[in-house]
């Protein structure tokens, strides 16, 4: 269903850190601890979800419940060694923004009127 | 330079709109009013920039300076039709959420230490 493709977000208020990035030649070794990365996000305290797109940019949007969960991932022992190899190696720049969802409206075509 | 692909946004707060899409089979149109809105978003009062990327789902995340900005540009009589048409018929589904932006984090690399 197109939706499982979304993050499934509860009414707001919650958290967004949009993560955007412009990679540099080096990729080596980011396929893995993006994974990784990807992997242990879901396990952390007051995680709801992701939603990622990459073209000339790329864009991760990660849903949260509170800041305080937030500050704990930023903080998470493997996820800043990730940081810290993204910063020195892998981006060759990047924007993280941190936001309080306010309003949401999420639309589902219903399956009988489309030809998916 | 790489940053230019990013919307450069001022200093916290500010807002940014989430605009995460599936797009139906059927684009007739689509490009054409996408360029279009592009252009006229540009010119609203309020409006910082934007950011897209498309795989699975497309992602477009715009800035405003305030909430009225983002009501007034929602509001607007080419983009409500825009909207009806990609309701109608361009997108299986779609989620917009309109975020306060309380934090952010922009790092560059300096040209020098990149091989780009």
């Amino acid at each position: 269903m197109a939706m499982s493709k979304f993050a499934k977000t509860p009414k707001p208020p919650y958290y967004a850190v949009i993560f955007t990035t412009v990679k540099s030649e080096n990729q080596e070794g980011y396929a893995e601890m993006n994974a990784k990365m990807f992997e242990l996000a879901q396990q952390q305290q007051g995680y709801i979800g992701i939603e990622s797109a990459k073209g000339e940019i790329g864009i991760s949007v990660t849903y949260w419940e509170t800041l305080e969960d937030i500050a704990r991932w930023r903080n998470h022992a493997e996820h800043k060694l990730a940081q810290q190899k993204g910063y020195e190696t892998w981006y060759q720049a990047f924007a993280t923004r941190v936001c309080l969802v306010e309003r949401d409206n999420i639309f589902e075509r219903e399956r009988s009127e489309s030809t998916l």
